[in-house]
């Protein structure tokens, strides 16, 4: 059988080592579509600190009308110490995730085997966590009197919605659902955060009478970080709040296989937008250009973008060349296209 | 010389193992001022669980008021399952540190050489934490709209002034400079959190001049909770937000010698009311009453709280005290009581 299908892509390579790693999930795309049949039609946006400095902008409107009618977005990393900082974040990666309605961004933690955990004994780690992606702490609600003065008062609103919450609660559950161990657990701050921490737990409640298979759990956030370091094989399916969901998937970086192999799909599993794929790391402006980044983060989340258009195979593919090229590394260190053609190479083997 | 001191002690055991740790707390500052020649004339306070149950109180003004008049509380734990979540927590426990304006939230972080850490290569890890107590979303300035319906909106507002993050941070500094390493890393979110993460951040590089000597560094919260296991021996002082605050130090209690270990002071640097020391644990209703909580945590929070008092030889009398018993620690189990007699002896000794 011979089918030929043609997804458009937006890429956005951004600051730091975003462009570099871009290059090489683009690279892997490209081998694994031919060997599937499908056709990647790509275009680059230009947005990112050095456009912010030749030009004042961050993300025109018309731009992102532009972004919005593609099949997905390929994002690299965006912020720079030369930006003010929030200037990028806010006007640029969180306006595509609030504007596209992601609110599920997709955050998996695996340990593989081979590769060191700073734990001494992590034990089998393999969690996802579902952190929402377009309410919370994050919604830019905040503002600031008098600034610069002694009578200074600043505020940040974290603003939670029964549609908000319920959405990707039950994305959360369904996740569960289709996975063995079929566990999940709210994190959250219900304890002190009273009014947002009981409408994630009594939508969690509701949600699960749907759900009897599953076995739901629930942890305040500061108790999360002591299992995510003692026991985080405990862990399946986690769901919790935009910035809860910021802090610990950092950390479950961290405990896992390093921040240079967390990736991660701002999803909109409406489909009334694109999503977006990005690695959990930032643009690292220290090692720029030097080739020394370790592209895995960003070839992993081009699988959890084949995955999101249906490319099943595909995203297996990529999945299991990473694998394979992580349960081979030594050690001795290989430049960012290195790692890449290598990856490559066995994906479309 | 024999001189004789006395300090009126209010004691909140509160609930699970709350009083049992409280207890041996108790049997240590006992036996540690009668050798220093002091005297604690305690009060203690039937607050929490069963008082709610009994009563619907959590904290009555009246009480407060008492309980302002001491020179230092001894709060044990606070929480239960049997009580709505929040309830005490904002009731009991915030409106001690609110009203007693406890605004440095100390917590210190070091790894004992024979405890065991969940990670691979800890190295030499000791830092404190100093975690605003006033302001932030622990404000409780939140509020909900159209409860329990598929419209219902619920908000949580972080409150920062530059008069709480400026007092907090002068604290910190102060600290920073009285330490051999003179490190201060200030801990936010300021690419997101725009408003009160600049208000963070200037209040920082403002007090940085007249503090020449100290070497400052600043983190998001999220890129923190990696390095708090990649390399927490980087940290010496962290200053930061009473949310992300209450997030590193469980996660800094884990990475180093447990939550068994971990002790604070909810310090009113001012002296304008009595400060208060508690553990970092919580009350863990499923081994209360059991005598298998560690007391070591309560029992170094009655060690900063004769700290605070100007007790200096006292303080240092219960830490070498724990020291020398965490060096002998050799895994059999011990009751809460076991624990707390021995480090009596020693401290005592
Ligand atoms: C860069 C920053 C705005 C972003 C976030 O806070 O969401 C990043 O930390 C992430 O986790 O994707
Ligand atoms: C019990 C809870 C309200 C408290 C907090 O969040 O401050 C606790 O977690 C702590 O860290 O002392």
């Amino acid at each position: 059988m011979s089918t030929q299908q043609t997804f458009t892509l937006a890429v956005v390579g951004g600051d730091g080592i975003g462009p570099e790693v871009t290059a090489e999930a683009l690279k892997v795309l490209d081998a694994v579509s031919a060997v599937h049949g499908v056709t990647f039609d790509k275009t680059e946006y230009d947005l990112g600190a050095k456009r912010w400095h030749a030009t004042g902008e961050t993300l025109p409107d018309a731009e992102l009308e532009e972004i919005r009618k593609h099949d997905a977005i390929l994002l690299g990393a965006v912020g720079d110490p030369s930006v003010p900082s929030g200037v990028l974040e806010r006007g640029l990666l969180l306006k595509l995730r609030f504007a596209l309605d992601h609110y599920v961004n997709l955050r998996p933690s695996k340990i593989y085997p081979s590769v060191g955990s700073p734990l001494a004994n992590p034990g089998e780690v393999d969690f996802v966590v579902v952190r929402e992606g377009t309410e919370g702490p994050y919604v830019g609600n905040g503002g600031a009197l008098r600034v610069g003065t002694p009578a200074e008062i600043a505020t940040e609103v974290s603003v939670n919605t029964a549609y908000g919450v319920e959405r990707v609660v039950r994305d959360a559950f369904a996740r569960a659902q289709a996975r063995p161990r079929k566990k999940l657990t709210l994190v959250h701050k219900n304890n002190v955060l009273v009014y947002a921490g009981h409408l994630w737990k009594r939508t969690v409640d509701a949600v699960a009478t749907e759900f009897p298979e599953i076995t739901v759990d629930y942890l305040h956030v500061d108790a999360a970080t002591i299992f995510l370091v003692t026991d985080p094989a405990r862990f399946d399916v986690i769901v919790t709040d935009n910035l809860f969901g910021d802090i610990i998937t950092d950390l479950a970086a961290a405990i896992s296989g390093g921040i240079g192999l967390a990736a991660s799909g701002n999803i909109n599993p409406d489909r009334t937008a694109p999503s977006m794929f990005e690695p959990v790391h930032g643009s690292a402006p220290d090692i720029a250009g030097q080739q020394k980044a370790d592209p895995t983060a960003a070839i992993l989340s081009a699988a959890l973008l084949c995955d999101h258009l249906g490319l099943t195979e595909a995203a297996a593919a990529i999945e299991a060349a990473v694998t394979a090229d992580i349960e081979e590394r030594t050690g001795s260190p290989r430049t960012t296209a290195e790692i890449g053609d290598a990856i490559t190479k066995r994906a479309a083997g």
